[in-house]
């Protein structure tokens, strides 16, 4: 018997996440109706995962749903912005219901935890492309923008960074994996949106940004748009022991220019960075000073020896040929 | 010198579409920020055109642009909705700049129509795939669902019938084009969605919903939300010279089961009819009765001769195989 479209839509995605009292109406009609809350605004953001582009063919359908979800969860992050709802256009090559459940597992389990209720989407046949746009609520006065940086504001990243790029390098060698190759897969397939710090950072920060393109890269977008430049200081940088054993050897694009960590940078101010070292430390949310924002233009990078360079391996841009 | 994706979504997007006072934050940062007007809530809709299922290879990219964002507006037009920001997917082969512009000025000279303003979206290399999510504003209790259709309302169908998809069969036959083809052909290029039909059914119609997969599948969901059954007289029905001699010689599903319309099919309470066609007359938006909702399941067609049968062609469904 022939799956039709709306019976898949009925059948995975009307039950995939919980309901919320601000949605009137989710899926099933023209249009979802939303109840946006008074005094606060919309922050809305789209990201697209194309097959051998951002994913590679045969990857697991969970960890794809997760991702998915998350690379959009972490721009509301970066913006300090509390999720709400998301809609999903999902164009697949086939009527797998397998493929179809496994997606919306991985996708609803990461929904679940962030108390986001899927309202829409479409559903269409072509090579394999999943959009997501996330739609989450923060006060206007706190949204943390790219353009809030001030000169003198240190310069924070969360977690570690390299990991997913090291993945990604390894599984496109195909050689024999390291012990330590488990690990960072799993920060490449299942990265964990940073909400929970861009909670704390609202009112403490004075910009921020997920690295989805690579530290060098998404960072130059804070300077860009303040209108500063950037030190960062090479020796600081969160990394893991595989991607710390690259930096010595001299690789140091996986933690400068890899993508997929979606870590967060962020600016503060240095009056408050001991009260944020300690909220966050509270919180269990790990964070490193890795530089500071200065009144000049691009990136310095300081070597551990002390050598200075703007030289800087570019991030993952899908144009540049 | 490469465009980078960066300088492609700078150079066609920030400047796509006019600016309003409710975006606070455009294109260019980790999340729009947007803000909804109080006592209203967000009607949302998402869709998706891939090349090869929903547009031939080789499409114009200005007429793509236009639909792109047309087949969204019509959703909006459906529940009664005021359009007012977009976010565009574009998954594109190639970096081609020709492309690209035209497609803005198809997306820019719409939204430039209906004030919308393109606030943010993603751009990524791939198999050529184009999904637009609409947002605009609705009073919650004004908002045309497909659920409320009541037995004994009558039936109205805007504009004409299965043009697009008569066009459509043309170009996939490729034979010599009549001269009726041009009209037929701006139909499925340049879908106009019924936004000033849908203020105007806000408090007067009772269910609406495009049509965009066939008239018989489209109102099909009016009936199974609503409870209800429909009977459509075939005779009525509102058709093009063109789609008209199809019909005489029992090719029905052009009118019946042909997609890519966009007009809108609403029920009325019979009390409502008379004031509801002095407005539409008024506002010179064209819509014609084309039968009624009745106490039953399914939809009954009434053919000219009085033949009455439930047979009915499918609409346009992407996985039915």
């Amino acid at each position: 018997m022939p799956v039709s479209e709306f019976d898949l839509i009925r059948q995975f995605f009307s039950r995939a996440t919980a309901a919320r009292a601000d949605v009137l109406l989710g899926i099933g009609d023209d249009c979802a109706l939303l109840q946006p809350p008074s005094g606060r605004v919309l922050a809305v953001s789209m990201d697209t995962l194309v097959e051998g582009r951002h994913f590679l063919p045969g990857s697991d359908p969970v960890a794809l749903g997760h991702k998915a979800l998350a690379v959009n969860l972490s721009d509301l992050a970066a913006m300090g912005a509390e999720p709400a709802w998301a809609t999903l256009a999902l164009t697949l090559p086939g009527a797998d219901t397998v493929w179809l459940a496994g997606f919306m597992d991985g996708f609803a389990a990461l929904a679940a935890e962030y108390a986001v209720q899927l309202v829409g989407g479409d559903t269409t046949r072509g090579p394999l492309c999943i959009t997501v746009q996330v739609h989450g609520f923060v006060d206007p006065d706190k949204a943390l923008r790219r353009s809030g940086g001030r000169a003198g504001d240190r310069l924070f990243l969360s977690g570690q960074i390299g990991d997913a790029s090291l993945a990604l390098a390894m599984l496109q060698r195909g050689a024999v994996f390291p012990p330590e190759f488990d690990s960072l897969r799993r920060r490449l397939d299942r990265p964990e949106p940073r909400i929970a710090l861009g909670r704390l950072l609202r009112g403490r920060a004075h910009a921020a940004i997920d690295v989805s393109d690579g530290l060098v890269a998404d960072l130059g977008h804070v300077c860009a748009a303040s209108g500063l430049g950037a030190v960062i200081e090479l020796g600081r940088l969160p990394v893991s022991a595989a991607v710390g054993e690259q930096c010595v050897r001299g690789n140091w694009q996986y933690a400068l220019a890899g993508g997929d960590d979606y870590e967060l940078v962020f600016s503060v101010e240095p009056a408050q960075v001991d009260a944020l070292l300690g909220v966050c430390a509270d919180a269990s949310q790990p964070i490193q000073e890795i530089g500071r924002l200065v009144d000049d233009s691009g990136i310095a990078l300081v070597y551990p020896d002390g050598r200075v360079s703007k030289e800087t391996p570019f991030g993952f841009d899908h144009f540049r040929t």
